[in-house]
């Protein structure tokens, strides 16, 4: 299984006046995982966007917070693909603080492959296997 | 059971390139359904931190992605209390297409009362039955 | 001259640690004015992209902060067109505080208008005359 | 003159539906090169906030956008102190597609230093002198 680890800074904008990270943002460094993880295995999403016309549609996510994360705090983002098939892929991510090595968070997001028009579709057999690694 | 509704429109900011909302904003909706929620059962929310020093972290967030919600769409979004005790309130969401009465997408929080240190905290008395209606 | 007033509160997502609303979502409420100066003058915004293929590219933003604003406060938005030809189109905007009437603060963006390939065109007659009120 | 030069990427949250970034985003750019800007001459943001009570409350920015920056493009963000004093400081920077050089954007921003309760203060010594390089 393979497993990309990307790391960067809590940037001020992303905390709010609890003095932490607004939970929102959690999904958006999910989100970098999924781009790291992808050029990690060499898919560009970019190219699939443009060149290929196929989009990943978020179906599902969930986040559990453990520990809240802090401005400037150097954030270690683990992600891995948990199922994937011709119609969906399921990424798991470990969100950890990387000075401690403690783990703030954990989630997972599902997605389905779609068209330009938002409809689902079968991903290309050259993306399938890059994927089931 | 008390359910509150509010009614927004989608933000150009909102959107990504793929023409649609981005995922991570739906969680900031879930904000508004709660902040609205309270203020309809008597709760201002801000009192409660700036008078109280109580927090609601959140200790998980998910959501289930139906279909895109687009820019400049009303957006109906129903926000109800599924379970409360005097740790933490689980928070329910149906978020809906205002015109069609289409659902794009439904979700849960749940949270824990903290105090200013981030610490998990008993809520008082007060609040607690506001909760429990 | 026509001048749109939009009333909204603040969102907990909009706060920093600080404390108070983070700078950048000012420009983020300023397009709420713009989209609703533009409906009040009879001109949905998201039609001229769909129908017209014509898009308001910001060439100019700047903001003037004078006093915080703070979460679940509303805000009382003033939109109106300061300047405008067949190319471009200027924005001034005050931001206040409603409750108070205080001005927390003033901006103003320009944008020219765009094709879908990102470059300028001249706007058709029809939006023109709708502007230039 | 001291010149701070940042990198990243542009993030799919940070798009729109007109397919490129978002006018705000570039506001929180600029923090980014505010905060490395900062950490290469020797001052941590988060320190002066957290140890010495003070904070950087923005009074003023401004942004010209020339070319539109797209999802994933590296970006190149040059920071300078452009002004300073006891009581302000003035950034300016220059925001460039990396590979290209193209320049895509610049802007200014003017803070003035605060204390916790939001109130302007003089910048202690120790400070003033890692600005004034």
């Amino acid at each position: 299984m393979i497993e990309n680890e990307t790391r960067f800074r809590v940037r001020y904008a992303e905390t709010d006046q609890m003095g932490v990270v607004y939970y929102a943002n959690y999904l958006i460094w999910m989100e970098l995982g999924r781009v790291e993880y992808c050029r990690s295995i060499g898919l560009r999403y970019k190219d699939m966007e443009v060149n290929d016309g196929i989009f990943l549609a978020v179906a599902e996510a969930n986040c559990r917070y453990l520990y809240p994360a802090r401005y400037d705090e150097e954030i270690l983002l683990k992600t891995r693909v948990k199922q994937s098939g011709a119609r969906m892929v399921r990424f798991a991510y470990d969100i950890l603080e990387a000075e401690s090595g403690r783990t703030l968070a954990t989630g997972e997001t599902a997605h389905v492959f779609c068209g330009r028009d938002m409809r689902p579709v079968k991903l290309p057999e050259k993306y399938l296997l890059l994927f089931s690694q």
